[in-house]
């Protein structure tokens, strides 16, 4: 096999060899101590990382079946006010429309959010809110304490999608009065993709909405998690929940605070590069939103087209993103989630550097000499 | 690591060695040829797997999602008949309960189905019809040709749940007339748990529910498989489709209509040998029904409890299953799924008749001899 290529998303990342390697081993029972075992260390660590006490599951699923896990068990039936300034953000609105009567709250993909609009619905009832805390269709970062403040207030729940923040920023599930905080395995957590990981809060727990599905029934989860072995309802993607726990205890021997002061310090390395470029960072931010620190979206200077730029980068190894839907060809995104280090990010601003470069734009100077003097 | 049990279970199932290695490689980006040509392996050696022509998808979920997946996308809102003689055909039933009017057609786990019940129901208009070919928890085949046909005749969907038949016996989901048919990948096909397939006729593409969950759309299954890269909607467990593409190519070599013999073969020397002790096969089977080729279920004579057999053969390194729910402690369960072949057979076999023995059961005869007669 030739060298794998440097994925530099917002996940999936690349996962220490520990994590990889976890997954090769022979198939283990389910329902077995061992594997009851596996998931309460995934779970012991999840909490840390979380920044709650409360109850938390492993569902075998993507980030999305997270997602519609929380508005489904929460949601149904209910008054849903959806926060939007990104594509996850409209995710989360999309599938509340699937349960209850969600209301869009939009802003600009990447702009702050409508925290006015958010406080009118609740003063008229709404029920649940739901947040996208990191968005990275935009590389924004969403003010999540604030929105959690408000939901309170009114007596609302609040959803908060943290997979792409959880592991890698300041999460604090419980002082923000988050009810239900959602992260995915492949982001910020180092892990493969296949797994979500929720957190319920009692306030949650006393509002279980009655019909829920059946794979996503978190009273299920919660049933067989109190067992002896703690177990699954339905089985697990055992090989994932191997690599977790491995992921988890990295996390754990890096230490939380550790872990989230490295991620920003990735961030800002980019954000330097980029302005050292002269190029601009895509989100419009104010004092509550502030840039994300596990992916940067820079909006491409004229005449640069995505495709060419980010082929002339793949060539170099290195694997960054372009934009979603309608910013296609306006952004490139550079993800620092994980287990990424300076080497990472020195090499994908190189190669960056590069291709602007080679594709007639001129540098207002040098970014890899500004990222050094952020990393150094 | 010591050395890992031997799995002798209705799944998991040991997985060769080429499967397992295959997950331990970088994290690939999901949205890139490389992936899709991963999935398109899976596709095209399912689709012979099953006997289908028909679309077919992979779903990063367990057999559960799978079958959810099949009633929440052709059963909401319908009459579903849902043929039960065992733990998995109530499951089809409770889902069924979650999005339709679900009527349960019951007979005595490991026990015949009332094929005239269900054809009163047809006649009564009923438009989906469930059933579990290969009942894991009782030890008994289903005869899914038969239902096919009834089901046909009455212008129903036939949903059949394949999960533990499809790579290891007989199916032929075209010709049997199967609208949706499911796999799990953790049981005939040898590959690591979490994943789950669908193939989805055009009869039932034209019965589409309006309103399916989110996570399970099967319509955003068809369109993003349909794109160039060949993708899923959403993140896919990516180890777990490395593995399963291994395991496909394995099958593909092996060739279908042998793995079928082997798993056959290997159901029947399980089935000598407990003829030879003396012992009763659980499953009352007639002229229609059969003897599982994948898992055996034999009744436990009496004064053996469950536990200390279960016990003695887990200390020689094997692992066989219990009964399940009211059968547990009255049987016991011997898989034969996937990459099991005469020396795990008959080391499984031994460890057993080792343990009658030592728990005062008097063997007729030795049972170890009688598998070797069918093996040789």
């Amino acid at each position: 096999m030739e060298k794998e290529p440097l994925l530099m998303l917002p996940g999936p990342v690349p996962m220490p060899e520990r994590v990889r390697y976890a997954m090769m081993r022979q198939a283990i029972n389910h329902r077995s101590a061992e594997f009851g075992a596996v998931y309460a260390d995934c779970v012991r660590v999840l909490k840390t990382v979380f920044g709650t006490t409360n109850d938390l599951f492993v569902i075998s699923g993507s980030g999305t079946a997270g997602m519609e896990a929380a508005v489904a068990n929460f949601g149904r039936d209910k008054d849903i006010a959806c926060l939007v300034n990104g594509k996850f953000g409209e995710r989360l609105f999309k599938i509340s429309q699937r349960y209850g009567k969600a209301h869009e709250i939009a802003s600009e993909w990447g702009t702050p959010l409508n925290l006015a609009a958010l406080e009118e619905r609740l003063e008229q009832g709404v029920q649940v809110v739901t947040l996208v805390h990191n968005e990275t269709s935009a590389g924004i970062r969403n003010p999540a304490q604030e929105v959690g403040r408000l939901a309170r207030r009114y007596d609302a729940l609040f959803v908060m999608d943290g997979i792409t923040s959880i592991g890698g920023d300041v999460v604090e599930a419980d002082k923000w009065d988050v009810d239900i905080a959602i992260v995915g395995s492949q982001k910020c957590l180092a892990a493969p993709a296949g797994l979500a990981a929720l957190s319920v809060s009692t306030r949650a727990w006393e509002r279980l909405s009655k019909n829920p599905p059946y794979y996503l029934d978190l009273a299920a989860y919660r049933k067989s998690a109190g067992g002896k072995p703690m177990e699954t309802p339905y089985t697990p993607a055992v090989p994932l929940f191997l690599a977790l726990r491995e992921a988890c205890l990295i996390i754990e021997e890096e230490g939380i605070a550790n872990r989230i002061a490295r991620h920003r310090k990735m961030a800002n390395a980019v954000r330097a590069a980029a302005k050292a470029w002269g190029l601009s960072l895509y989100p419009k931010i104010d004092a509550k939103h502030a840039y994300s620190n596990t992916v940067t979206a820079i909006s491409y200077p004229e005449n640069i087209r995505d495709s060419e730029m980010r082929d002339i980068i793949k060539k170099m190894g290195i694997i960054i993103a372009g934009g979603q839907d309608h910013l296609k060809g306006k952004i490139f995104r550079i993800g620092s989630m994980g287990a990424v280090g300076a080497p990472e990010i020195l090499a994908t601003l190189a190669a960056t550097q590069h291709a602007l470069k080679k594709l007639g734009y001129k540098v207002q100077g040098d970014g890899i000499q500004a990222a050094c003097e952020v990393l150094a």
